[in-house]
């Protein structure tokens, strides 16, 4: 999917929700199957009930994995089912030298025809371009995470230099461009990311951590939001997990309902 | 596997050597079937001729994930497959926050039963810990790499602080112990190895690079070996294809001997 109708999707469906599939076995409502094939339904009935309140899916690969091949089919069955409408982001954190990242490339952008994936800096320049190199794919990289542990190395050289996370958006600012990359900056960074947006005013920012892992919607949209909209804000167990019942699709609908209805509002009054 | 057994059958086997199961569809001898079958053929034959010669067997999983689910199974096939003697390192480079690791590190150490996996540091404490809660198995954290990518982060802080690939290394050590993490290091980067042997004289390190990436064995064991070894050092290319005919694996096998031979001269003269 290009910028431009990603852009024109945020608008027309007034919202930029993105629903994180981190759909765990050991978490279904117990009145689905417990194997993979739970799973696939789940997934089914989530998307199916929040399609119109969110723009895009994203696909936590470690919970998949974690099922084998058969985890490894609902991840591809899953994509399959998402509505073309939608960007989809396989959330995989890869990340390895350039023959390596190729292969991983290859496995999201071709195998299962995600939109974006993200990928992990550490490795570097070599590391990140092989993804970039796909036509109308995106490869969203880790910049500043929302866990606690994002501290131990993110920061690093912030007092004599510029902190590690900014050097990983500027550096990369070589490799690719607002039309193939954006950035994962987590919710419960808020003093950053205001001056993050003022750094990349028009790429756009995948915004994890509202919600369960305690960051607030206005606080992170008002500090971010750009005249393109310019932000995925991604929110998982909040949604997915809203009910352990029979009800738990309708559940989430209405949990996402009531998200992209902050957001509407957000947008009406910041832009 | 525990770290006494692994240099129990370093020294009795006189080798240190990881053959790299960098195992691609594309390159496959042509008298093998190109499907993910053919894959695990190619990889049966590959272990065969090896085994004898190495010590470990270090699994490129973006090889197998480009292949879709069935790639996922040659995956957890050829893992089945390797003789129980030998350590199964799964290459996947991931990290995620804490819950997301712990299903990679369950995908990993029980679905697929590895001994160790290769994990990136960027996201701190909570994204690394998750893998060192299983006992026996081990997490290989990427400090400093082999690829040209290496310099864009892994040096910063150099000149006004010790650069991020020490930070991560030192910062491991609260997270876990020589009997649990081991440390990859590039043998590109002769100039370091030295240095990070004094810093951490008791943990393994897994060394890519010799070979085909250009490091020099000698000079690369000479700087890091230590009385119990302490080192893996990895070849793929180099021995997997040796040769691309209906001999691939007899030649295999062939360069796993000579370098497990300069190995074991190495191990003779060093200690």
């Amino acid at each position: 999917m290009d910028k431009k109708t990603l852009i024109q999707n945020i608008k027309v469906r007034r919202s930029f929700l993105c629903v994180g599939l981190d759909s765990d076995l050991d978490k279904l409502p117990p009145h689905l199957d417990s194997s993979p094939n739970g799973v696939l339904q789940f997934n089914k009935e989530i998307i199916d009930a929040t399609a119109q309140y969110c723009v895009a899916y994203k696909l936590n690969t470690a919970f998949y994995e974690a099922l084998g091949m058969y985890g490894w089919d609902v991840l591809a069955k899953t994509i399959e089912y998402i509505p073309k409408t939608h960007f989809i982001i396989a959330d995989a954190k890869r990340g390895d030298i350039g023959n390596t990242s190729t292969m991983y490339a290859k496995a999201f952008f071709q195998s299962l025809n995600a939109d974006a994936v993200t990928v992990a800096p550490y490795m570097g320049e070599d590391s990140v371009k092989p993804f970039l190199a796909f036509k109308d794919k995106w490869t969203i990289l880790l910049a500043l995470t929302s866990n606690e542990g994002s501290k131990d190395f993110q920061y690093i050289g912030k007092d004599q230099d510029i902190p590690l996370y900014k050097k990983v958006i500027l550096k990369s600012l070589e490799w690719g461009t607002d039309e193939n990359l954006m950035f994962v900056l987590g919710a419960t960074r808020v003093e950053q990311l205001k001056e993050v947006r003022s750094l990349v005013p028009h790429h756009f920012f995948l915004i994890p951590g509202v919600g369960a892992q305690g960051g607030s919607l206005k606080e992170v949209v008002t500090r971010t939001i750009t005249k393109d909209i310019g932000i995925l804000v991604n929110s998982s167990r909040e949604i997915i997990y809203a009910s352990n019942g029979i009800d738990f699709a309708e559940r989430a609908g209405m949990k996402a309902k009531e998200i992209s209805l902050s957001m509407a509002q957000l947008m009406d009054q910041l832009h």
